[in-house]
């Protein structure tokens, strides 16, 4: 009898996109005349890069002659990307990681949700609250105990160390779903806490670009100490447009090393292991688009489309401010945190916004029981739609 | 503590093309006169099907304007892929197989290597020997067990049931990496073995596009009974040369089902839920490229390619045979799966042939026990090379 992995009934229902797509798909067909404005899941709406796209049209065309075609890539990902990742996002602003501590991949998702594998049941996870539903939702799958840090309105949703004890951290900064980020000090706190408890910080950067305050860290790796004790995840995805073209990296360094069964063995040895047998590389064609990223063009590009997002942030949480509504984030983050006004509950805002005004958020409450009684608004949208929305955000509420 | 995961002590040193490659690496450093010529690794050298190039160069442009962009794509696959597969490798054939047990992913190797995450570490596994080694790394990573299904001599490489009681079976037709299909009859058997074990097929056609002969079965879903008890899976790879553009998928059946605890799913919901929280789906721009193959002029151009494959295959199969080796397949697969002569091991062989003839192939050791004495070349070098290749094959051993 083939025995399925009973971890995965203990696993909520469905995935939050999944619940939000199907209220919205029936509000839509009740509603045919309403156009309905998303600030709800994190994708993005702007065109790629024209330099990726001649990369990547240039990658295509070597896959049609036998003189360039690529066959089987390395399992780590092609030099000529880790290289320019590493001079680009750690060397050039003093960072010391070095090319064969990075892994290319299909996108942090991808990393985030499957480098557990790595890790044995037994270790204690402790997890943020709200959060990326995928920490939590691949920890349980692998039958791992979790424990919850709560971010909350008191601590600025910026998540301390805790009292307990864990063997294993998640953290994300700049942070989804709240925009919060944290500080040097912070951050180094949070080092220390892993060196005194041996434990592995798996930091998710994905929204690293975003930071525009000259005081916060772009890399856990800045923080002394830090190469010895935590594995840093990296997107194209909210950088450059790629969430539908797929491409991230992850970075272990080599100092880095885990122990079981009175063994030792590099983390770095172990998910090579990994990907050489669970993944055939990312697409030639992908790596080219995403190599393009750190040209001296790629960077002009990159800029503007993030400004331009930040801008959509500021239009949201300004705009929400002067309405009277309480919210943070949007600062050094595409996401700004609002607090659900007149005692509303996540899911009750939803509906409110959605029925009202025809907009679609995110439930605080879908990223955990510490997000309840807050709703997350993304600044992925287009600049129209970011306006429009926010005008009808006020109506609805005045 | 950070504890890593157990397992991966039990695995065996190095992943089996790693080896080969730093040897070949070795010899061609000391020998950097020679013209080494690999018919090893599994890997393709023509170029892409101009068809896919084209339908390649096209979504690119569309992520170059926002009214056309493409974010987040659909977890299982774009409805245009998925239906196409559908209709083209399933439907067309009469086997009653519908888009949306289709879940397309970046390769059968994720495939394959992902899908036990479903699964429950308490399943006897039954793995054929020689075989893939993904296979047997991810339950061993999982910590299954694994028992060994001999592919020997004597029953012409095709694995019978065993009689011992597994609750998982892996099987490869056409065979990576013997060259040898399953008939209908035997899968028949294996279908009855399935459900009289109430086991679950995971059948990896990968190769199917090679099949010449019409009793072969090019899909596990031609067999009565078979949608309740096996998953299958495919890839673009050798199919259309997309071993680095990244393109496969899975077929699992909605009457699929899986228990555990008293609970019953079906398996194709367990995956669904596996593939939304670990995987973002497979590259807008790559999926584009896999659709072209179902076009009428994809199919010529994939039927073109084979078709030279196949030739190479014959080439070395015949040749061997006139040069008075001993082997096999090569006819409905890419593989030809040679007898070592003058009983020297696979390991001896391939530094004979490294050495004599500076032809590089695949140790029959490195996919088992039972592939001791065995050596798999392939027929996915160029024409040239293959024909140089078995020249000097025969060269060196007259």
């Amino acid at each position: 009898m083939a025995f399925f992995n009973e971890n995965y009934t203990k696993l909520s229902e469905s995935y939050l996109f999944a619940t939000i797509e199907q209220r919205v798909n029936a509000y839509k067909k009740a509603n045919p005349d309403k156009k309905v404005i998303s600030l709800g899941i994190g994708d993005v709406t702007r065109p790629l890069p024209q330099v990726c796209l001649n990369a990547m049209h240039a990658a295509v065309d070597e896959m049609g002659s036998a003189e360039t075609f690529r066959g089987y890539g390395p399992y780590e990902g092609y030099a000529f990307l880790r290289d320019a990742i590493a001079e680009g996002d750690f060397r050039s602003r003093g960072i010391d990681i070095s090319a064969d501590e990075i892994f290319v991949s299909d996108g942090a998702k991808s990393d985030t949700g499957n480098i557990g594998d790595i890790f044995g049941p037994e270790n204690v996870v402790a997890i943020t609250d709200p959060v990326y539903p995928v920490y939590i939702d691949t920890n349980v799958m692998a039958g791992r105990t979790v424990k919850i840090i709560p971010c909350e309105e008191a601590n600025g949703f910026a998540p301390l160390p805790p009292s307990f004890h864990a063997d294993i951290v998640y953290l994300c900064s700049p942070n989804n779903p709240t925009g919060s980020v944290l500080n040097k000090r912070q951050l180094a706190d949070w080092v220390t806490y892993a060196k005194a408890n041996h434990a592995v910080i798996l930091y998710d950067a994905a929204y690293e670009r975003f930071i525009t305050e000259d005081e916060i860290p772009h890399s856990i790796f800045e923080i002394e100490g830090a190469k010895s004790c935590a594995i840093e995840f990296r997107s194209f995805s909210k950088t450059a447009g790629f969430t539908g073209t797929r491409c991230g990296y992850a970075v272990i360094p080599k100092e880095l090393t885990l122990t079981a069964g009175g063994e030792t063995f590099p983390a770095h040895k172990l998910w090579l292991r990994h990907q050489s047998t669970k993944y055939n590389g990312t697409s030639y064609i992908i790596q080219r688009g995403a190599a393009a990223v750190f040209t001296p063009e790629g960077r002009k590009e990159v800029a503007e489309l993030i400004d331009d997002y930040l801008e959509n942030a500021r239009i949201i949480r300004e705009g929400l401010l002067a309405a009277g509504f309480s919210c943070s984030g949007g600062v050094n983050a595409p996401y700004i945190w609002l607090k659900c006004p007149q005692g509303l509950s996540s899911w009750e805002l939803f509906d409110e916004l959605l029925n009202k005004a025809s907009v679609v958020g995110t439930p605080g409450a879908g990223f955990g029981e510490k997000g309840e009684g807050f709703f997350r608004l993304t600044s992925f949208g287009s600049r129209g739609d970011t306006v429009e929305a926010v005008q009808r955000i006020e109506q609805a509420f005045k």
